[in-house]
């Protein structure tokens, strides 16, 4: 049996580990960006982006070419679909991480209007889920994957904690609308962060158990 | 040479065709419900979303089963690839059309605000390009396919359009911010809608000329 296939999925994985890489980079230096009020990490973001989006489109393309050269069979068949899944929403949190930037330069515009609120304890359980659901995908490790499904749920009442408290706030001070607005932007982004790393961690459980688990299947 | 894979790719296309119907149907009774200010027909946007949640898994489920069972190779291995990303992005769709209804809900807990500005417009074309964006699917209609891509551009400078109106509102009316919130929020997700329908017309790039015209690559 050719097990060239092996090392054509190892470099996959590697591929997919260092574009990651680069996307948590990005989320943390957006996020850190918007609370110490600084911009100057934020064309590294653009940078690490680019970078993304090349890797996206190369790891579209290994899958390809292993699907066409390899005949692939049972897991390494469900870890490649996985793998088509993950590469892009490993791009769109790349996305994620430029739109973090943009919001945080009008956010910045004007002095901050309060600490804050919960934004920076999102930002870093949102990266750590991205984080963990790598490492889960590198592992096929089926804990931590559903430990990243239930963070998922922490991240959306924050989101709804900040949202209530950002209108208050709107209410009370009209001035700063524009301010609370670009606030809830981050929040936003900041919850579809989460959101893919969820969609990651499903596809893991699904390369690991040949499960599917979306849409309330019980892993 | 077996042909059975044709017969597998027409079921897979007519799957993916069905799935788009929903979809379409689910973004017009949301937005729908949202001008006429009626919410009768939000159930059946969580209706139609619970089908494509279905469909999303067969479609996935399906394309597997192709590849593990039938060796394809160059341009349906190409379609093939590009349907578990287009059924992707379809089931995102079916989720806007619910976050439509959600923050329409919300809208309408009050009178309507004013005539809702150019929200109607955005939901028209965004609806417009995720039905040409299938269209062009269907058919590999590489010109459609551009269209669609040319269109979300609209979108965009409408919804940074609908959002300076909005906050410009807020400030003058602070009473109003919730509300005024519930539609920039729509409007967020009619752009996420149309940022769909674009991923499919690159796919169907990808599936007619096998070039990659992502992330700035020229057609």
């Amino acid at each position: 049996m050719d097990r060239s296939i092996d090392s054509g999925m190892a470099k996959l994985k590697d591929k997919l580990l260092l574009m990651g890489g680069y996307v948590e980079k990005a989320i943390e230096e957006s996020t850190q960006g918007l609370v110490e009020g600084k911009q100057d990490g934020f064309t590294r973001v653009h940078e690490f982006e680019k970078t993304i989006n090349q890797l996206h489109k190369e790891v579209d393309e290994d899958c390809l070419n292993l699907l066409a050269t390899q005949s692939p069979m049972a897991r390494d068949l469900r870890t490649i679909l996985a793998v088509v899944k993950i590469n892009t929403d490993l791009e769109r949190m790349g996305d994620q991480a430029v739109n973090i930037a943009l919001n945080a330069v009008e956010y910045l515009r004007a002095p901050p209007i309060k600490p804050l609120i919960d934004i920076p304890r999102m930002a870093d359980i949102s990266r750590v889920m991205a984080r963990e659901a790598l490492d889960a995908f590198v592992r096929t490790d089926l804990p931590l994957a559903e430990k990243v499904l239930e963070r998922d749920d922490e991240v959306d009442n924050l989101k709804n904690q900040i949202f209530r408290e950002l209108i208050t706030y709107m209410i009370s001070d009209p001035k700063k609308i524009e301010q609370a607005i670009s606030l809830i932007l981050i929040a936003r982004n900041l919850e579809r962060v989460g959101d893919h790393a969820t969609n990651i961690a499903e596809d893991v459980i699904f390369i690991g158990t040949g499960k599917d688990v979306r849409h309330g299947g019980s892993p």
